[in-house]
Order: structure tokens, then sequence, then C-alpha cells
């Protein structure tokens, strides 16, 4: 299952495919979708939109995993990174491409095993798991990364959980 | 001037154009772009993206006027309304529609000439100007219709003020 992670926000989007094949995660492309400051807010969004586009459209994922949003202390910037997730969750409904949205300690949780795992372990998890050399940088790409190995593993044990439940014997999970 | 305001939302998308032509106010069309509860969210953000493009399309306004997004106390509403609010943005932006936010008590002051009105009274004024029958329906085709004077007015003042700048007499705005 060839899956896609999202990080959102206006500056930078990190984003990462990976496939999950038989329990193991592998690493297909990652990086971030950037847009400058300075250009006009509605520019960068359609720089979003286009971005996404082109991902969805080379890299053809069958499920993408977005962070789940909540505002906290920066209320201004939060509304900037929402505008930017309805851009993002637009094009994903356009590519027909189903979504799944993870809070940050269900992300944790998956990947590390502990909710409140901090960043530098979360990161050399997510490192480990998909075998690279270096934590991916920036920020955001390791975080959509984590994004995607989260649903696979959601999704992974709902297959599993289903080929339990019509009585067939769970080997290898796709 | 043809001059598009709109009132963001998922479930409401309120919108009304009007024509601002020698200081008065000549509504063309307004009404609202609806979604449904119980629709998939992301699917709802391009149902709203479909109905931008199509009353872009038909149209054609020459300036959108946008409530600017505060967040108080229904901060998961607000998301929803934010990432609304960006697939709007990316439609004008798309359309190359240049868009001009404003505060409701913006709206407020340059409908009614008080920042701190009530909404009956912006909405009794909205319907003075425009010359309707009744106050249009819902709330947020008349929050709509509002803004969309409320640019009406600012722009016509930067014309004025442009016009004296350049010793031209300021007769009818355009």
């Amino acid at each position: 299952m060839r899956i896609l992670g999202i990080d959102p926000g206006y500056a930078i989007v990190g984003y990462g495919v990976i496939e999950y094949r038989s329990g193991q995660y592998l690493p297909v492309e990652y990086g971030a979708v950037t847009t400058e400051a300075g250009v006009e807010f509605s520019r960068r969004l359609a720089e979003i939109y286009d971005g996404m586009q082109e991902l969805l459209n080379r890299l053809k994922p069958e499920a993408a995993a977005v962070e789940k949003l909540y505002f906290s202390n920066n209320k201004t910037t939060g509304i900037g990174v929402a505008e930017a997730r309805g851009v993002i969750l637009l094009a994903l409904s356009q590519a027909g491409v189903p979504l799944f949205e993870y809070t940050p300690m269900q992300v944790k949780q998956a990947v590390t095993g502990y909710g409140k795992a901090l960043k530098p372990q979360m990161q050399e998890m997510t490192r480990k798991l998909l075998r690279l050399r270096q934590v991916p940088k920036p920020d955001d790409t390791a975080d959509a990364l984590a994004l995607a190995i989260c649903h696979g593993q959601a999704a992974g044990s709902t297959l599993r959980r289903e080929l339990l439940r019509r009585g067939k014997v769970p080997g290898q999970v796709i």
C-alpha cells in the first residue's frame, strides 16, 4: 500500500510517500512544497495546490495521512495553516485519495509506542523504520513520514482484524 | 465596478455581487453555496470550490471582498471555516480576481457609519443601499452583500483620492 503523509503549513508543506508491504516501510519520495514569504497569501495557496496536484499525479498514493489541526497559542498562524490545509484536502478529494487524520499523539504512539515521545525520539524511530542514513530535513518532512508510518500501522491492524474476522490466517500484511 | 462579497463558511458560503457605479450600489446576484452535513468534509470543500469557480466564470467580478477571520470561542468550527476560506481564496487567485479583506467592524463602519452596529441595523442599511424589498436571506448572504458595499466604498474613496492627487475633478466614481 502506497501512503502519502502530509504535514500541513503555508510556508512549508512536508510530504513523505512510503510503501507499506509485509509489515515493512519503504521510502518512495519525501520532501517539501514551499512558498515564499512576501508573496500574496492566496498566490501561496495556489502554489501549494499546484504542488499537491503534481505530487498526486506523479506518485499516485492510495491513501493520505494528514495531521489533525488544533489551535493553541498562535491564532493568526493557525488560520493560515488551516487555509493551506483546506487547499490540500481539496487536492486529495479531487484526486480521489482517501483521507485519514491523526493527532500528533496518535502518530507518536504509532511510531515510538509512547504518545508523549519527544521530537528527537520520533525522528530517530522514523529514520530507523525507513532505513534512512539521516533524519530527513526539514522537520515537516520527518513529521510527514511519521504520519505515513502511523497510517500504515493503523491500516495494517485493521486489515489484520478483518482477516481474523473472516477466519483467514493473517500472515502478510499488504 | 463589479464586486463580489463573500462570507466564508463550510455549510453556507454567502455571496453577493453588486455593481458600484456613480456612487450607487446595484445588486447583480446574491445567494449561497451550501454543502450538506454528513458529507465527507474534503468532499464539501470540493463542492465549495466548484461552486466558487462556477460563480466566478459566470459573474466575472473585478474584485472580491472577503471577511477577515478571527478565532474566538468555537475553535473546532473555526478550523473548518478557515479550511473553506482557503479553498475560496484559491479559486479567487486562480481566476485572477484581486482580493480585499475586511474585518466585521470595518464592514459595519462602512455600511452604517458605526463600527459597533447591530445585525438588524446592518441588514436594514444593506437592504436600503441596494434598494431591495426584503433583507436577503440567509444572514450569510446579507453579510456578503455588506462586504461588497464596504469594498465599493473603500475603492471609491481610493479612486477619489487618486483623482484629487492628479488634480482631476472627482465627479463620478466608477
